[in-house]
């Protein structure tokens, strides 16, 4: 009998645009091709001693399972972490650990929609929720925001407008990943105001959370979870604000009881996140709070040198600074930016030296939208960032020609 | 506006027969009890030496992200690890590692199924299986085997009445969790002949390849990939082979190459597996053979030990000895075998100690079949499996009278 075909669904998860390109790196670097990635968020800041600590100094055998909810010892220094920051509310029972904020993103998906079922997202986003969507066969409907502004929130009434029947939850990523733009109260305000009115799920994403820059002030769904405590879900990550995205872990943290028995399930089903990653994070609670300051002013100085170099190339469309977390989308003088990235790495080199960069318009859903656009990740160095632009302005004027 | 609900899926994922009980358990310690874990496959066997000494001289600082297939080293020493089992077909492009055999299992689903398409599986089977089917929208379709033959697969005629016109894959696990049963070549055969016949996938778990008993030799999937290369897909595992069950790695190996695009994509969504699980399972070739040699002597006395045991309680029902594995599923004289779990962690002490089974009706699909039947594993020592029994035979008595 003829073979019975692979799922439609699989075919319709999208690949990563953030790492769809990187066969041609990969290529580039077997002829020796040094290549600078600022595609992804795959920080060169340090792991804390203390975490590196934990693994010269393992002496457990075996390596066992861990419980489905987490290790105990992790989630308590999840809620003093929480407890921290003013959220003292927050309960080992209100945290459910994932494997990375991936994990923590395609449960909350799950656990509020229905297939068929629309989440509203403000586009550019993260660009795996469409891969999230796709496997957990929900629709994402996307608010545009814009560069001139910052890409921040537009009216009310736009975002209302947007709401349907099928609607479940509002996503969102606060600093955002891949704009930077950090949302004010106000802009937090209104969404909390919206979920209210619509009886909306609200998703947070977090994961940037301690990046926010001259002295901006992150507003946090956990601000107003006791005030839709069934609706509000934080999506949670430690990849970033320990610079340890190879230890896959994360969290969803809610109130709303039904929710957490269920991705408790979930979990149950997996069996456990790993157990050496979760002895390690479990000394995050130790990590001194210069730690996070020093990355903190690190990347802020980044940010500044990247706006500083890219202003002095012609043609390059660039936003208001971005507030917070490590990304920025600006344009290009370009017409299609992944033609220009996939030229970087395939075509051209200066002094054997190319850049990786993410075109943007993965992290659209509207077609056509960002097309002449890149997101840039100050993951480097300030010299490696410099050259990274240097290369970029040669390339640029190579490609036009 | 009154709130939505969450997704009706989530109301529909399985609680873990294997892990609902832990609370009862998690209790019965906080009063001092010693409970011996038979619940759970998660063995007392050492990690060997060299995986662990991968993290004593961890050197690497921060811990990034690996690649979304795996880690090139990891993925070299798989392919090397199938060869030296005589699967040298076996490249790197045929391997997606996953984040635990979990994560394979999940990822053939989605990967070859439509919601509402249909999987035969024999039952009892891995519970979690459950899990996946309901978070993937797709059904489970049971065929019985029977403890009194050793739970082997009943005739051609009997699975092929089950094939409908919905069904994508069959899927099995061999060695058996929770049987212990090991399928013939004859068996594998017969699977085979009516995956091509009715061009179905053949998915295989074969996590616990390692552990046959008496010279029973294990028919792996592998022997049948080049004959059937675009239906089947192993799934696989390294948390049972190297008593690493905490470090969530497995990996999902076939020459489909539609099946491997579209698995990467999904990989990528979630980034990477973990980083340094992956560096240390990456010793897996240094392993000397003497290692897994004494692990399956070892399982095969503690298999030998638990049958006698248990063969000294009046009315319990015992299969034939399983040929591989380290689980058992046998019958106790009880109505509901749930009921009598609960009672041995809430109720049942002796001498301060008790015992932690997994009732087997979790592994069925068909309501009531094995409702009076646990399996047992058989990951402690010879003592403890012995005076485990003991307890079990104390607290038939206690619970029948």
């Amino acid at each position: 009998m003829h073979q019975r075909p692979v799922s439609f669904r699989l075919k319709n998860v999208p690949a990563s645009p953030i790492r769809k390109l990187v066969p041609f790196a990969v290529a580039a670097k077997k002829e020796g091709v040094g290549v600078y990635h600022l595609n992804i968020g795959d920080p060169d800041i340090k792991t804390p001693e203390v975490m590196i600590n934990a693994l010269k100094t393992w002496d457990r055998n075996p390596i066992s399972y861990e419980q489905s909810q987490g290790n105990p010892a992790f989630l308590t220094s999840l809620k003093t972490y929480y407890e921290r920051l003013g959220f003292s509310f927050v309960d080992e029972k209100h945290i459910q650990v994932t494997t990375g904020g991936s994990e923590a993103i395609s449960m909350a998906i799950f656990a509020t929609c229905n297939p068929g079922d629309e989440i509203i997202v403000f586009e550019p986003f993260y660009a795996n929720y469409n891969s999230f969507a796709a496997v957990n066969g929900i629709t994402l409907v996307p608010i545009i925001t814009e560069l001139s502004n910052g890409f921040h929130l537009p009216d009310r009434e736009v975002i209302e407008k947007k709401i349907s029947g099928k609607t479940k939850a509002i996503l969102i990523c606060t600093p955002n990943n891949p704009t930077g733009t950090v949302y004010s109260k106000q802009e937090m305000d209104m969404l909390v105001s919206i979920a209210k009115d619509h009886g909306l799920f609200f998703l947070s994403d977090e994961v940037y959370r301690e990046f926010c820059y001259e002295g901006k002030k992150h507003m946090s769904l956990f601000s107003y979870m006791e005030a839709i405590p069934n609706q509000a879900v934080v999506l949670d990550s430690l990849s970033k604000r320990y610079s340890i995205c190879g230890a896959r872990l994360g969290c969803l943290v809610s109130l709303n009881e039904e929710i957490m028995a269920g991705v408790l399930r979930m979990a149950q089903g997996r069996l456990s996140s790993g157990l050496i990653d979760q002895i390690m994070a479990s000394k995050l609670t130790e990590v001194p709070g210069s730690y996070t300051e020093q990355v903190r002013k690190e990347y802020q100085m980044r940010r500044d040198v990247l706006f500083q170099e890219l202003s002095s190339i012609d043609g390059v469309e660039l936003p208001p600074k971005p507030e917070g977390a490590f990304y920025a989308v600006v344009g290009l003088p370009v017409v299609d930016a992944e033609d220009f990235c996939t030229f970087l790495l395939t075509k051209f080199r200066d002094n054997n030296e190319t850049v990786m960069l993410a075109p943007a318009a993965g992290f659209y859903a509207t077609p056509n939208k960002g097309r002449n656009e890149v997101r840039i990740a100050y993951v480097l160095n300030a010299d490696a960032i410099k050259r990274s632009v240097e290369i970029i302005k040669k390339a640029l004027i190579s490609y036009n020609i």
